[in-house]
């Protein structure tokens, strides 16, 4: 980083770190589990919360703070200035029309895919992903498709910073399992994966590339496993999928706002 | 506000604001573009995008700024610490079965109703709301719905700070209509709008209130005019959406991080 000292604002970037450490399991939080959560001392911790209930962000229930609905408002204003979901909605409904089930574009956040945009017939409700959603790379097909667009020294960076569990016993949690199948991808253009996020998901990922042919999103389709495998897919829907990815890649390419929020291999 | 000084972090503040500066307009910002619409001076709007950039929720393009993907994880905090969506969408997806088109619930934050969840048939897909959207309070049915929980004190200080616009022909732009609307939907507990937001929606609200009887919330439906009254969305759904309201209301009671992230009447 270039930028002179004293133009990084501690205070910002502990304020998200504050928003960030509240999830499903921790949605009421003392002062205390915020400071620990998010590895700040309580007196910083404090301030954050304080001025975050002022801004209307935060709410106080007796000596607990729980996220108001405002923050929702952050996550929309990258909606509305990426115009993401306008402009990618129209390809993935195409597919869904094409193969039912559901489609998403995602990049990759920190070591995580990223979704921008999804769309589902809604059969499958329960890892319905939304924009905004988060799930481990290294267990989706998306996520695989980013990670083949990385560098040995940055997958070695990956690799270093993720945390890998079986989320079921299918699920690929070692380096070297994770390295061989990145290989694969490489190689063939595309990723599967089955019933290795969770079960019954089975699904077939694409790059989606910048001008410079470096991967900056991925494109999926998905399916109940217990209809499809994913030889099936990758006969059925790997034509379309590709000319989905050209087509996202078009409209990428003449929207600089979509273009720029994605993924930048180093 | 009873904090002691030195507990606002104006930093974080101000990093809020300019992340709130970009919209689909203004996707792509100079410094000083940013330093105009957030309203902070050169130096401190500098500094909060060389600590966003750093934290990897802003990219600097040549001389100008985005918002990066990662600010869709800001938002979805929310959605994953309220579990607003996994709560909300089962009464939103009955409704929509039952009558089509598309439900929603809605609160309000500071002049506008805000979307916390949303079930459509994606019919109409101009319009199309997503947890995080917010439209003006005074042209909505949902919005009117918050208002009619508003005090005169708190209405008048909304009249000052809402900027009034004619969004179609129809709809209510003078403090003097829109509070003669308000005191009807008081009265009847549902409120209508037709062609106010936008030409081709007419929707029916009605309130979803905390266990002290104030209305924290709103629930609707909406469908297409051409298709529909509001007396015929009264005829064949206030019954209904009364139903659904009070299964929210339930639902609410018994989750205190959703609930508490709600608007509460002064």
């Amino acid at each position: 980083m270039e930028e002179k000292k004293g133009e990084y604002v501690e205070g910002l970037a502990r304020g998200l770190k504050v928003l960030e450490c509240f999830d499903k399991v921790h949605a009421l939080l003392t002062l205390s589990e915020v400071s620990r959560r998010a590895d700040l001392n309580p007196a910083a911790a404090r301030r954050s919360l304080n001025t975050l209930e002022r801004l209307g962000y935060v709410r106080r229930i007796d000596r607990k703070f729980v996220l108001s609905a405002r923050v929702l408002t952050l996550g929309s204003v990258y909606l509305r200035s990426a115009n993401s979901e306008e402009l990618l909605l129209p390809e993935l409904r195409r597919l869904v029309g094409l193969f039912g089930e559901s489609a998403s574009v995602a990049t990759l956040d920190r070591q995580e895919v990223l979704y921008i945009a999804s769309y589902s017939e809604q059969r499958a409700k329960r890892m319905m992903a939304t924009a905004g959603t988060t799930f481990p790379a290294y267990a989706t097909s998306l996520g695989k498709v980013m990670l083949s667009s990385m560098g040995s020294d940055e997958l070695d960076d990956y690799y270093n910073k993720v945390n890998l569990q079986k989320l079921t016993d299918k699920t690929l949690n070692s380096p070297e399992d994770i390295s061989k199948q990145v290989a694969l991808v490489r190689e063939l253009g595309y990723a599967t994966s089955v019933d290795e996020l969770d079960y019954g998901i089975t699904s077939l990922a694409v790059p989606v590339k910048n001008s410079a042919h470096q991967t900056v999103a991925a494109i999926n389709c998905s399916a109940y496993s217990g209809r499809v495998t994913s030889e099936s897919l990758i006969e059925e829907r790997l034509e379309e999928l590709r000319v989905a990815a050209s087509r996202v890649e078009r409209v990428l390419a003449s929207h600089p706002a979509l273009m720029h929020s994605l993924y930048l291999p180093q």
